[in-house]
C-alpha cells in the first residue's frame, strides 16, 4: 500500500519532469513512509526511496515500510544520497506550500545546481482520492462523533461556559482515542482540538482565518473557539469539530437548541438541511466539483436565504465544503473556482451554514464518501436539529 | 505599550540597515499590533506602521492599536502601502522561520527590487526580554498548574487510561480558560494540547521532535504525548505542560508516584532537583544562558547519573532550558551553543530530566523570571515527587 504511493508520485514526478522530490513535512512523510518521526524521505523518479531519520531511529524504523533507510537527514546527508543516485541537476520537488523559506533556500544552495520546484500540487492531488486503509480510518475517525454527540447532549445545557462543554467534549474524543491534534496544513491558523463549540450570539460573529461559525474565543490572541460566556436556554449551539483518530480526519457538525426550539429556528435549519441535500444529490463520479458549490447557491437563492448563507455582508466565503483526510482540510475545495472533478473514493465534508445574526448559526456538515455510484454520508448522528433537555 | 515594540523593531531595522519589515505570521502581528486577525503588518524604519485587515475587519479594528489600519492585505496592497511610505528598494525583512517558501517567492517577486532579508532573529531577540504586561500574563498562566496539578492528584490512578487523564486535565485548563492551543514557532513539531502526560515505560520511551520525556501516543501518525495504555500502580507519572492562556505560556512540568514513592525513585527526583537548584543559583542578569547548561551538566556528572541526564544512549538532549512567551518555546535555548546573556525579565523554563529506562523518567520543570537580584520561580506547585493515593 505505502509502495503503491511512492510509485504513484514517482510516475507523477516523470511526467511532470523532475528527477527527484525531497519530502520533509511529517504529514507527507508518514503518507509516503509510515512514520510521522523527524525523517527526510528522498523519493527519486526511478529507483528506490531511501528515508533519512533525524532522530527516534527505533520508532522511525518500526514504523516504516521504506528499506532503504538511514540515520542522519542533515541536508549534507541528503546531498550523498543524491549523490549516489547520480542525481546532480535537474528539477527537484518539494512541498512548497509549507517548508519555511529559512530551509527551502538551505535546500537550494545545498542541492545547486539542482534547481528546486514546487511539488504541493502533485501530493495534494495524489492524496485527493484514498485508498481502502485510508478510508477505513477516516470510518473509525467519524464514528468518535457519536461521544461528542452524546456529550453535548448531556452538558450542553444552560448555565454551562462554552469553555467547560468544550473540555468536556475534548475528554470523550480523547477517551475515544482521538490523537488531540487536528492537523491543518495552513501555516497561519490554528484549530482548536475541541473545533468550534459556541452558542448564542457567538455563531454569527465571523472571526479567524477561514472559517464561518467560529466564535469569539477567550482572548485577542486566539479570538475564535470556545469563549467564557454560559450557555443560554433558547440559544442555538454550534459544535463544529474536525476529529483526527490514527491519523485521518473526519469533520462534522451538527447544531442544537438549548431547550426548546421556535419555528423560526427550525424553518432556519430545515433550509440548511434543504441545502445539503441538494449538494448531495449531485455527489458522483465524474461531476465537476464547482457544480456542487453551484448547487447549493442556487438552492439558497431560490430559498431567498442567499443573505445568511455561508455568512453575511462582507464576511461570505464562497464554499460548501472541502477533501478531508491526514489534514482536516484538503484538496479539492468546493467552490466556483475548482477544477477538480469528482472521483469514487475522494472524502468530501459538505457544509452548508446559514448565520441569521440576532437568531444564531446554523451548520450542518458532513462527512461524505464518493462511491461508484454516488456517495455514502459516513457521518453517525441523525441530521437534524437536537434539543438539549435540562 | 504596542507602540514601544514597534519603535523597539524600527531601531533594530535601522541599525540593520532595512528599509522596512513585512510582519506576517499571526503571533507575530499579535505582539506588533495587539491583533491576531488575518492581518499583514508593515512596519518602516520610520514613519508610521501600516495594518492590512485580510477578514475580520470589526474583530481586527477592535483589538489593534495600530491607528493606520485599512481592508485588503493582498500582496499588490502591501505593494501600493510601500510605494506610499516611497520605499521602492533596499531590504525588506520578513519572518523567514515561519513563512512558507511559496508565499515567500511571492513575496520576492511583488517587492522587487527590494530585496528580501529575514528578520525572525531580529523579532525573537526583541521578545525575550517581556514588559510587564507579558510577565502579568505569564504569572496568570502559570497559575492553571493548579488545577493541572489538583486533577492528576485526583484522577491520576491505577486503571485509569493516560488519555483520559489527559482529557480531564485538558476540561481543568479550559475551565481555568486556557486558550486551549499551545503555541510553537516550529514548523515541524506538534504539541497536544494537555502537553504530555504519561507513565510507566511510557515515560522512558523518547518519540518525536526535540522533547525528552515525550510518551508514545496512540497511532504512527502522531507517536508521541499520552497512549492508551492505563496507568499501574508504582509508575512514575509525568505531567510537562504548556500552558498558554491570554496568549501567553507557562511551561511546568511535575512528577508523581502513583502509590508508594520506593526508595530508588526518591533518590532518582533528588537527583533531578539538585540539579535544578544548581542550574536556578546561577541566574541573574548579565551571566552567560550556556553557563546554565554547564551547571547542569557538571552537576549530573558529579553526582554520576549523566548516563540518564536529558535522556540516555543516543537519544540525549544537550540543552536544560528555554525561553517561554508568546510561544512555548523561545530564544534563548540553554545550551552549550548559545550566545545570550540572561537579562531582568526573561522568562525561562528550567528543565532537567533524568530517564531511567526500568524505572522511569523524573522532570521537574519551573518557569522562572529573571529579576535585577537573581530569580524568581513563577511556577506554583511546590517542588517535590507527589505520591498520588487511591
Amino acid at each position: 500500500m505505502g509502495l503503491e504511493r511512492i510509485e504513484q508520485l514517482q510516475e507523477s514526478l516523470q511526467a511532470n519532469g523532475l528527477v527527484a522530490a525531497l519530502i520533509m513535512h511529517p504529514l507527507d512523510v508518514y503518507y509516503y513512509a509510515g512514520t510521522a518521526q523527524p525523517c527526510n524521505l528522498i523519493i527519486p523518479a526511478r529507483g528506490e526511496p531511501c528515508l533519512l531519520i533525524r532522530r527516534a531511529e527505533e520508532f522511525a524504523r518500526r514504523e516504516t515500510w521504506v528499506k532503504n533507510n538511514r540515520v542522519g537527514a542533515s541536508l549534507r546527508n541528503v546531498k550523498h544520497v543524491f549523490e549516489e543516485l547520480e542525481i546532480s541537476d535537474g528539477l527537484v520537488g518539494v512541498t512548497e506550500d509549507n517548508i519555511p523559506a529559512a530551509i527551502y533556500k538551505k535546500i537550494q544552495s545545498t542541492l545547486a545546481p539542482a534547481e528546486i520546484t514546487d511539488v504541493s500540487a502533485i501530493v495534494l492531488e495524489q492524496r485527493m482520492v484514498k485508498d481502502p486503509y485510508e478510508i477505513m480510518a477516516i470510518r473509525v475517525s467519524a464514528k468518535v462523533f457519536e461521544s461528542v454527540h452524546e456529550t453535548i447532549m448531556k452538558y450542553g445545557v444552560a448555565g454551562v461556559k462554552e469553555i467547560e462543554l468544550a473540555g468536556q467534549v475534548y475528554a470523550a474524543m480523547r477517551s475515544a482515542q482521538a490523537e488531540g491534534i487536528p492537523r491543518n496544513r495552513r501555516w497561519d491558523a490554528s484549530l482548536h482540538p475541541e473545533g468550534i463549540i459556541c452558542a448564542g450570539e457567538n455563531t454569527w460573529h465571523i472571526s479567524g482565518y477561514a472559517m464561518t461559525v467560529t466564535g469569539v474565543g477567550l482572548s485577542n490572541s486566539l479570538a475564535w473557539g470556545s469563549s467564557a460566556s454560559q450557555i443560554k436556554r433558547g440559544d442555538v449551539l454550534v459544535a463544529d469539530i474536525g476529529i483526527n483518530k490514527h491519523g485521518y480526519h473526519a469533520d462534522i457538525a451538527r447544531t442544537y437548541i438549548v431547550g426548546e426550539t421556535n419555528s423560526r429556528q427550525q424553518e432556519i435549519f430545515d433550509l440548511v438541511k434543504a441545502i445539503q441535500e441538494r449538494v448531495l444529490a449531485k455527489i458522483r463520479p465524474g461531476v465537476l466539483a464547482r457544480t456542487l458549490y453551484e448547487e447549493a447557491e442556487s438552492a439558497a437563492i431560490e430559498s431567498s436565504c442567499y443573505e445568511y448563507f455561508q455568512g453575511y455582508d462582507g464576511m461570505k466565503g464562497r464554499y460548501v465544503g472541502h477533501g478531508v483526510g491526514l489534514e482536516l482540510d484538503e484538496p479539492p475545495t468546493i467552490d466556483p473556482y475548482t477544477r477538480v472533478t469528482l472521483e469514487e473514493n475522494m472524502v468530501l465534508a459538505i457544509e452548508p451554514k446559514l448565520l441569521v445574526p440576532g437568531v444564531g448559526g446554523f451548520d450542518l456538515k458532513d462527512t461524505v464518501l464518493i462511491t461508484r455510484e454516488g456517495y455514502e454520508i459516513i457521518s453517525p448522528v441523525s441530521r437534524e436539529l437536537f434539543e438539549i433537555g435540562d
